[in-house]
């Protein structure tokens, strides 16, 4: 899967060295990917082609659709071989007898990137952090990671984007352990993609939750990210930028360690702080 | 309306300066909103509360809901008054005999930022962009704007985001003219939601289509950027970061000249160079 695109662009320079001239560069590829469930549409994101399944599967278990590797009994690509639409669209058959959210759902559904929501009326901050600590266990205060492994973390994703290299336009999470080795880093255009990538590929090895993990994420963290690592029971999130004011009170009521402005030495940390040694 | 939410975080600084204490710091505000018409939940967006009307209106534009400033008869926050429902909820009713394409879909809907979709089968880029087309006038070639003005306008962007200033984790979205003359700028967690507040601004002012205006948008610029700006008539976006493929392709079949990396004197235009001087 070539994950870029190239195009020709126009360079203009300004100042002494004042140019206008064409030359090919290389973009990050964005496609719409179709999420279908037993025959339904569940959701269309833009993403970058590659590991759809995986990011498939971690959609799904993010949003609580899924439990366990084995209620999928089958991942595919559909429709017509050789065409965008096959390209850009995977059907999820369930296990016989796996019941999920979407079934206890008859009015007309909405999903968005992050959430499944009803029509109801009412929907807000305070509902959606509820729910979702509803759906899932706070996490335990055990796992320790220290600042160098943090620092290191964060500063060490950028080598693990060749995306990004390639194009200046490309986001990744990546998957440590809470000594710093490496286990698994994703880019795409979306960061709430890379993050669906990263947990799908360990969901498919069977390695969820994943209690003694560090996940770093390019660019800020919202809300969806610090859910999905909620979601995959990841307790601590580090990011090179700032969170959202609904990341930090989600982090602080699920108890997930939320690093900020993790630069050279110094990092800002917006929950759970005694994780950090 | 404050955009932003102190909270309570622990500084560590490694190295020979080494530290650990706690401080309080801004972070930027992010809350769903409920976007309803006629009844009926459209969407639900994260978003930095404050202007939502624009936001709600300028959604409604990009997504083809509404074609005229005339065809919302009404649009308010709703629910109890002084709760976080009211606070994030808006309400829209369309003008007496306003047809809207979600009148014509009767199966389940999906909503997702950016598009209102069915659910039929294989969804691809190709047909996004067909649908997209069209929808809207490919854009006039008329409008001309200098280097000067562009590289000014990214530069200038940065001057105009208070928020950002304060948390360091916010997007912004900016309106000038192609003389350069700034229009309006907004700030947003969320890039698209940044953009749909400039034109939810301009609809609310009797002012689309932008024929001789200039996007500018923080980060990257993907496909939803350039959809909201050819649904505006926009025909020219700039952005100190890059685009995405699809970005790319849609921007040169609508005919919107696209900038990425404008750094410094220099830019990289991936469609529509000729208007630039």
């Amino acid at each position: 899967m070539i994950a870029t695109k190239e195009v020709e662009v126009t360079r203009l320079e300004g100042g002494p060295r004042e140019s206008r001239e064409s030359r090919t560069d290389q973009v990050v590829l964005e496609e719409p990917l179709e999420i279908r469930v037993s025959g339904e549409t569940l959701s269309i994101t833009m993403r970058t082609p590659g590991h759809d399944h995986e990011l498939v599967l971690g959609f799904l278990w993010a949003e609580g659709i899924i439990r366990a590797r084995e209620d999928v009994s089958s991942i595919a690509h559909c429709g017509r071989t050789g065409t965008e639409e096959k390209e850009n669209t995977v059907e999820v058959k369930l296990a016989p007898g796996v019941r999920t959210p979407l079934d206890d759902i008859d009015a007309p559904l909405f999903a968005r990137r992050g959430t499944i929501t009803t029509s109801a009326c009412g929907v807000c901050g305070r509902k959606s952090i509820d729910d979702l600590l509803a759906r899932f266990e706070r996490l335990a205060d055990g796992a320790r990671v220290s600042r160098g492994t943090v620092t290191a973390a964060v500063a060490g994703l950028r080598e693990r984007q060749p995306l990004f290299a390639r194009t200046g336009g490309c986001h990744a999470a990546s998957l440590l352990t809470m000594s710093g080795k490496h286990v698994a880093t994703f880019e795409d255009v979306g960061r709430h993609n890379a993050v669906d990538k990263v947990v799908g590929s360990r969901l498919r090895a069977g390695s969820l939750p994943l209690r003694d993990h560090l996940l770093v994420v390019s660019g800020r963290s919202s809300f969806e990210i610090v859910q999905k690592a909620i979601a995959a029971g990841i307790p601590v999130v580090a990011s090179v930028s700032a969170p959202s004011s609904l990341a930090v009170s989600l982090a602080s009521q699920a108890n997930v360690t939320l690093v900020g402005f993790a630069r050279g030495d110094a990092m800002t940390v917006y929950s759970g702080a005694a994780r950090i040694t």
